[in-house]
């Protein structure tokens, strides 16, 4: 599996959460997931993304690392999964996608990518194709993990 | 709102459940999702689209929806959400995305589909951002309900 398309989305990711919520989040080795080891979150975004590259980009909070990161950016408290941090994920998800794209454009992975779609719901976790690898990249912040699963079939390679 | 892109959905979906899982949904009306009703779900199946439009496809079943549908399938019985039943949600995003595909390209609605993403999660529930509607196809079968969204920007319109 060739994963020099990972760190694009490394970068954009770190880049989302400095420039929105002022918090610097710091990166552990991605690995690649098996279907048994799903990535539970309360709050999930998820981007589609078609064309050379086809697939996926996931990003999963546990809820007070979602709560954590919405005070930061609006300065209030929060106290629960509301608009604010639904419409906060949805734009990380896409921050993340869209920050990698012009990259990846150049190395021969282009993509279009589709609008995010949030997910709320204690503990739930995401699913891929059996045929479509999904790499986890880690985060940790003093608030708590977080992952960014990258599920990409890249078509003629 | 134009609503013309509605009808081929939800003919994919009822001819994605006759063919895989040799049920006959019947449709309720359509109506706009307001983002203080969201569907609840068990499992949802989710594509990402890109094009002149560009958004999302969900399907939402709750779990023993989408056990009748796996165990007509496959003829087996199933008693809980496993891998075979992530599969054919996944499946049937897949075919309800991609089978409206061909017939909105000739309305001037031409979209990449990406691959499906599947999220699993006792009354789990999905958000969009606030400036894309969210179409919710309501469908009866003797073993419950399930709905399809589509949360679709319509490019240039």
């Amino acid at each position: 599996m060739n994963v020099e398309y990972i760190n694009p989305f490394i970068s954009s990711t770190v880049k989302a959460l400095t420039t929105m919520c002022s918090l610097k989040p710091e990166r552990g080795r991605p690995y690649l997931r098996s279907a048994s080891t799903p990535t539970k979150s309360d709050i999930s975004g998820t981007i589609g993304v078609a064309g050379e590259a086809t697939g996926s980009v996931t990003v999963n909070f546990p809820q007070e690392v979602a709560i954590k990161m919405v005070e930061n950016m609006l300065g209030i408290q929060v106290d629960e999964i509301n608009e604010d941090v639904k419409d906060a994920v949805g734009e990380i998800a896409n921050m993340v996608a869209g920050g990698a794209k012009g990259e990846l454009a150049e190395k021969g992975y282009g993509f279009k990518i589709a609008l995010p779609v949030v997910c709320v719901g204690k503990s739930h976790y995401t699913a891929y194709p059996k045929d479509v690898p999904c790499v986890v990249i880690p985060f940790t912040l003093p608030e708590g993990e977080f992952t960014v699963e990258i599920a990409l079939k890249i078509n003629g390679k």
